[in-house]
């Protein structure tokens, strides 16, 4: 059996969102139990059944708002976050899904369960859908803000492993986020990176990825810094956002327009679900000593499964084993 | 009359666009005068009227997939681009408006016009549409990977003074792009400039603006180095292009769908239309001794008119000679 440690407590919908998920992936897959860390009361609410549902009382919540969640996570031990974490290190469980604050969740994963030894930096890999119809993972989202090249090396490995391993893919292809697509393009560190995933044979590097491929790029994996990655992170968010708006401004214009718009709400609200984070699942925390899964923090129930149904496939191809494999066979 | 030299062989529908647009200019602005640059025989074919143009025949194009535009503008000193640029140098001309490629285009301009004395980095500035329905200007779109945090200041100068003399926005607002609002995020350079904003009273500093606010933002210019901007402004790019692939694919599922779309055909056209460069305009390149407005490569005549459009303004309301004597009155 697999263990997966629940924090229903993190998130926008907590626990209701959180706890629905977790009947849900108890139905949907066979080999795995969850302990739920969070309010007992407010949990026995939306819960039905315990086969195979473990509670474990915790006390406070580290909250989504949280001015300062590195402080939170260090001083709140009790709290949901802070004992599903543990949960992990002491053995008790096999990963951590949580949609709680994630500079809260980063810090307490390396504080409450550490660095894999050979891994210099940890990293944050979420997964953003593309054109194609399928997902590409995406890294660094974290604070690597000033980060060494070899650095990225790992993480690269990490995310090779990742996709072969989660999402079956054979032979991933790796690109560097960068302004240009030629060789040589962007900054020191970009050069660098470009240099040693060129000679790198574990690496299939296709080369620099131009952000404007970001939704339909010519390879699996995209990578660079924190910084970097954020800002682009980010940016998608903003665009959708943006977009989106403007789209129902212009779209709700004249006559035509009103009941094109209404024939259309339901193509519409599918195009919406299918840039929901929710439908893509997690985003995984690599280069730690356990596996912690970070669902985003609107997660509802069906979001909220997706990662825990990752989390359960990265146990279940042990993936940290092998990317320490790879990381230690390697002559850095 | 406001003189303006109009490279007439750049951009992806050269000359024709270039030549309506100019066409449309003259029609639509009293003040201005004309010069084409091109070649004589092709511009003919979209020239009825001679009033208030002149054309100058070139040699050559700085083609738009040009493998080296810095050498070939360097080595094509006959070419449109080169001509145009150079009658602004001899004062022949008040300003340059070309569609060309933008490299050759910022080459070209540095060896041909020259920096403007007191700016120690040129910077290209978009405008790029936002939810309210107005524009918000971009810097650095360009390519300063490495810059000096005194550098931006006067950057941020320049972008103030074109929102106010061309955008006619009183007392405009900047905010610097970064990875979190609250002060003391991102690299240094993001921290030492945040500081030099914060303490200068020429600056209307907001603070950070993340990128998830990029089409929504609290402000009218949002600056930050070349790198990051191209990283963001590319993003956009690619988002928007995803999206429209992604929203067609759905828009189209199912009967009621077909109809929807197509009775909202219009509001979608609308919809891309407000997204097109086209109606936006040029990007001015701040920091030159003489004005140069980049418009879009795929830009049609009104993108061109546009850009022609700004220029004149920009001469008009003699924004270099007033963003020379705030920097000057600066103690750096």
């Amino acid at each position: 059996m697999i263990k997966i440690a629940v924090d229903a407590m993190g998130g926008d919908y907590a626990p209701k969102e959180q706890v629905e998920g977790a009947v849900l992936a108890i139905r949907m897959i066979d080999d795995i139990e969850i302990t739920l860390y969070g309010d007992e009361v407010e949990i026995r609410k939306y819960l039905k059944s315990d086969e195979r549902i473990t509670i474990v009382q915790s006390e406070g919540v580290i909250g989504m708002g949280e001015k300062d969640p590195i402080y939170a996570i260090r001083n709140n031990r009790k709290s949901s976050m802070a004992l599903a974490l543990s949960s992990v290190k002491t053995g008790d469980n096999d990963a951590v899904v949580s949609s709680g604050a994630t500079q809260a969740l980063i810090a307490g994963a390396h504080i409450l369960i550490g660095r894999m030894k050979p891994m210099k930096r940890t990293a944050i890999a979420p997964l953003i859908p593309n054109v194609k119809g399928t997902n590409t993972i995406i890294l660094d989202a974290g604070g690597n803000i000033d980060i060494k090249p070899e650095f990225m090396v790992q993480q690269a490995y990490f995310a090779k492993v990742y996709a072969q391993e989660v999402l079956k893919i054979v032979d991933p292809k790796i690109g560097l986020l960068n302004i240009g697509s030629e060789p040589g393009k962007g900054r020191e560190l970009d050069k660098e990176v470009s240099i040693l995933f060129e000679q790198n044979k574990n690496i299939n590097f296709i080369g620099n990825v131009e952000p404007k491929e970001i939704m339909d790029p010519p390879c699996d994996i995209i990578i660079s810094d924190g910084f970097t990655m954020n800002i682009a992170m980010k940016t998608i968010e903003g665009t959708a956002k943006g977009l989106g708006k403007m789209l129902k401004q212009e779209l709700k214009k004249g006559f035509f327009g009103k009941i094109g718009m209404l024939l259309s709400a339901r193509n519409l609200r599918n195009f919406k679900h299918r840039l929901a984070p929710e439908d893509i699942g997690g985003a995984m925390i690599y280069g730690l000593k356990g596996v912690v899964v970070k669902a985003q923090g609107s997660s509802h129930n069906i979001g909220f499964y997706n990662g825990i149904r990752q989390a359960a496939i990265i146990v279940r191809e042990d993936v940290l084993k092998k990317v320490k494999t790879i990381i230690e066979s390697d002559v850095l």
